[in-house]
């Protein structure tokens, strides 16, 4: 039977498992939209609690419809007018996934020959996606998230992140610093950029495991973190004295960092 | 004398010109909106023809007041209520200029020391103006766009450029290929991000001049243009077999190119 009526409780639950991020960490769910996403989290192996789907794209994307709807928990049909309705993104492609966040793979430890991204207080959603996206092509082993760090399970990330969510491991920290303290003295190397005082990350070999730690948007990494890292480092800028985006900045250090 | 009606011919050009590549083209004028970049239009010599304000922004930010009023042809103060209908952000600063085209940095021609990125067909106002930004952070010498590529005088693209449309030099063309031929032939050095059968970038000596060629974000370079070039170039992924996004790229290969 199709679902057409917003008064659905699944409904519910997925217009808010899209708007609010506490609804997301009360229920440990969250919904990845799409067709390649959706087709993503069945691949990986997540958990699909419920697949939502319009008729026109069960037509369209037949061979996808299978596939996830073999994996999930439970499908249902919805009228197009209630997904478009749903939907956050522009053009709606008509698949909706509910995914359990505890199938999604967790990094919980760190291995002294591995190569990690440590992010502080990433505030941007698409900036958060596109280090995700970024971090799994270039073969990092897994992302640490401070606490400050936007949702990761938003769906801005999710979707900028190509799927990365689903197959990239990451941890939660509370406080990166403490974080940091206890990888340095386990004698884990990390990097902090910040460009004051710092080495060109050309001059560094990162042949060895390491961390690298990225900062704030605006404000970089803490001065308390900074100072818990092993040496701070920057990128060569021949431009004007201009930070770049973070994302961009991410993509630089995390090609050094793996190169 | 404070602007606040829709109907103020002013206001009916700045609609026009914030919403349509077309008006932008045909008059020669684009829009910059926020304290930060009307202030950079300033600083770097832009003819800023008019000058809206509101009395809020006006009273907190009265140092780029004076700056950006001394440097526009005209001012005048309009109602934040008309202003908040008018701009495009989400979180609306109350400064904005119009600008004349014609006076920000155009690329007349291409050194053969030079270092230059060339985009062709990007299509995401967002990933061409953080690659203006990455572009200008690390020190290229100009931008290359083909036709094909979104309106680099949008307010999106102008904003994530971080005005660097302001002070790093651009040439328009027709056709990328043709141009790559006409580098070429005059020995300029061609790279052409396209990862089948590439070179890996960290095996290029780039320490001479090069120009180098970045593709749409979801097709790459045309093949016409790739045949053009002097070399295949492309980033090692040692994760999964995954594009990155067309702006991480772009950073990744302009740094090489640059460092």
């Amino acid at each position: 039977m199709m679902i057409t009526s917003r008064d659905n409780e699944l409904i519910k639950e997925v217009s808010k498992l899209i708007s609010a991020s506490k609804y997301r960490k009360k229920s440990n769910c969250f919904v990845a939209e799409g067709v390649r996403l959706c087709r993503d989290a069945a691949s990986s192996g997540a958990l699909i609690k419920s697949f939502l789907y319009t008729s026109e794209a069960a037509e369209k994307y037949n061979e996808e419809l299978c596939i996830i709807s073999k994996a999930a928990a439970s499908s249902a049909e919805i009228s197009r007018e209630l997904y478009d309705r749903l939907s956050d993104t522009g053009s709606p492609q008509g698949f909706l996934c509910v995914i359990d966040m505890n199938s999604t793979p967790r990094l919980n430890e760190i291995s002294i020959s591995g190569k990690y991204a440590a992010l502080e207080n990433i505030q941007d959603p698409s900036n958060l996606g596109t280090i995700l996206r970024t971090a799994e092509a270039l073969g990092v082993d897994g992302v640490i998230l401070s606490e400050g760090c936007c949702d990761i399970f938003s769906p801005k990330v999710v979707r900028g992140s190509m799927g990365a969510v689903f197959r990239l491991p990451f941890m939660q920290v509370k406080s990166m610093a403490d974080f940091v303290r206890i990888q340095t003295s386990s004698g884990a190397v990390c990097y902090a950029s910040a460009p004051r005082d710092a080495e060109d990350i050309e001059n560094i070999d990162f042949s060895g495991g390491a961390i690298m730690l990225i900062g704030n948007e605006g404000n970089g990494l803490k001065e308390e973190t900074i100072s818990c890292c092993t040496k701070r480092v920057k990128i060569n800028m021949k431009g004007r004295a201009e930070s770049l985006n973070a994302a961009a900045a991410a993509a630089i250090l995390l090609y050094r960092l793996l190169s």
